[in-house]
């Protein structure tokens, strides 16, 4: 049972997926055993194809068959879907409650035949096909009319959520803009409605003179401790290039953005120990329908990505109030980093 | 130093409270050992009221002592505070940046002398009087015009970010409106406008007929399985007569909620067999000024508890995205609380 229910009060969205029918004595915390699982049995080891659902990309050597060995990325729907594509978009109204079907997709993107690998080890041209996966997902389901947003993001380290130890990245597509994006638009919005500029954009001007929190200047991208960074060591990969969509990135600018990608994770790894952490794009909305709302994004929306190590444990306060304490300042963790 | 930072691009603001200079080692994840701290060494015991700052109330047997033993609940400033109010409420814009001296408060709670109980253990009269600290305090602190927030809140278990096992609780209090309440207020006030209701007390009134998410109805409370539920077993405990500000309470209706707490609770714990959890006061923000703003908020804002269990490890999309994914149905939980 699929469902995306509406938040009365403050308009965001949740999605409520049961398939699994937990019950109470599920939720009985255990030790994550993620860890602890013999790499043979794993769904996303080489040679294991068939324990994942059918492949919907992946990139292979010269002509291997699909859902066999012989691929270095690969993409298959997740076995335990939080959406899921099959269902027609229905809208019900049970009083003052909305609710939507469960209509999405949530894909894992596999990201090397090897279980041990992590992102910080591959070469650059391996790093890039990851990302090359990500956009031709996005590309692919963005022409689903039905479908508002692409996120893409990782999960590493169990304490980051994440259940598999196998190098690997999701996608979940959802008819709804979600919360903290539809904030961001706005607030961008707002920004270009009084300034006439990207707000990001100008962020990227006013780093780069004070250069107090830039962590690394590449040729296509800037990596920077956001001034009000919620966690400790948070960092922000933004293209210099003004553009609202991740994937219209080029294959070239896709090759720096490995490079980017892989010595931030790199200095995120030898600062603090290879910690826990979650990868998350933030991108522009499918302009798909609601024209009037859409059609200055173009200008006033930046693509970027945002690191967030899990080193501290989030308490009440985070999640009632959306108000984080944050123990480092981020001047502080840009000196750690760029000297990581 | 303590700084509060404003994210240019959302609005929402974070706390900087980097007192403690930790260093990047710091962060490097070990074993929580809260739990294994000798009793005896415990600041919050009886007997070692000296290891922390001086009372700011406690509610005490006959005439003991301040700062001494005989006490039942004990509230002090937190050792490592996030905010502190021995400084001038100062403005600083930074280009376009925003920054805020860290004035607030940061208050501990000490529910009981005795280390080894917990809410759920006590008897009536001593929760109702924890809770009427809660009020007292709130109704103290409002006093000072520079705060704008209280926010209460109790951190049950270590993966829910108790770093004590002593039962206590929390109040930090904020020249700011943290972000998620600023979206309740707006959410309750444009229902307002176009209903002329309050959005809680319609909740109320629907969820009473429909009875599939009812936990508990008490003479004056009501216990709920939030619709929209973000997390698996979150429960809303409200107040069935309208009212935007916890403090405002009465004494029979304070023991009414002792009585609702503590039989919430009592079924969490049974269902779930002790979770962690974290407990979350919505509350009203300080009417301190901007009138025109504020003036309606005493009829479309309604204070509540927010009980989130932390059973499932929260990722990348979570805190990406703002958008939950609940595995249990909100109807499912309310069924196995009820039962409980």
């Amino acid at each position: 049972m699929r469902q995306i229910r509406k938040n009365p009060v403050t308009g965001s969205w949740v999605i409520i997926s049961s398939e699994r029918g937990r019950r109470p004595r599920d939720f009985v915390r255990e030790e994550p055993t993620g860890k602890r699982r013999p790499t043979g049995s794993c769904p996303f080891c080489e040679g294991n194809e068939k324990a994942t659902p059918a492949e919907v990309l992946a990139y292979r050597d010269g002509n291997s068959p699909p859902n066999a060995s012989g691929w270095q990325v690969r993409v298959v729907p997740n076995k335990f879907p939080a959406l899921c594509l099959q269902e027609d978009l229905e809208r019900k109204e049970i009083g003052m409650f909305r609710e939507l079907t469960g209509v999405g997709a949530h894909e894992v993107i596999i990201e090397s035949p090897h279980h041990r690998k992590t992102l910080v080890d591959f070469d650059l041209s391996h790093l890039t096909k990851i990302l090359r996966a990500f956009r031709q997902r996005s590309l692919d389901l963005k022409k689903d009319q039905r479908l508002r947003y692409i996120l893409l993001f990782k999960n590493y380290g169990s304490e980051a959520a994440a259940s598999l130890e196998h190098p690997h990245s999701q996608l979940v597509a959802t008819p709804v803009t979600p919360w903290y994006l539809k904030e961001e638009l706005e607030g961008s919005r707002s920004y270009y409605g009084l300034k006439r500029s990207c707000i990001f954009c100008d962020i990227i001007t006013q780093e780069m003179e004070g250069k107090v929190r830039v962590i690394e200047v590449k040729e296509n991208f800037i990596v920077l401790a956001p001034f009000a960074s919620r966690f400790p060591f948070e960092m922000w990969i933004l293209p210099r290039r003004h553009c609202p969509d991740f994937d219209r990135t080029g294959d070239k600018e896709l090759m720096g953005l490995a490079d980017t990608l892989r010595s931030s994770l790199r200095r995120l790894s030898s600062a603090l120990d290879n910690p826990p952490y979650n990868l998350i794009f933030h991108t522009a909305p499918s302009r798909t329908s609601r024209k009037d709302y859409w059609d200055t994004i173009e200008k006033d929306y930046h693509w970027h990505i945002e690191i967030i190590p899990r080193v501290i444990e989030e308490g009440g306060f985070e999640w009632g109030t959306g108000f984080h304490i944050n123990p480092t300042l981020p001047e502080d963790a840009a000196t750690h980093l760029r000297q990581a």
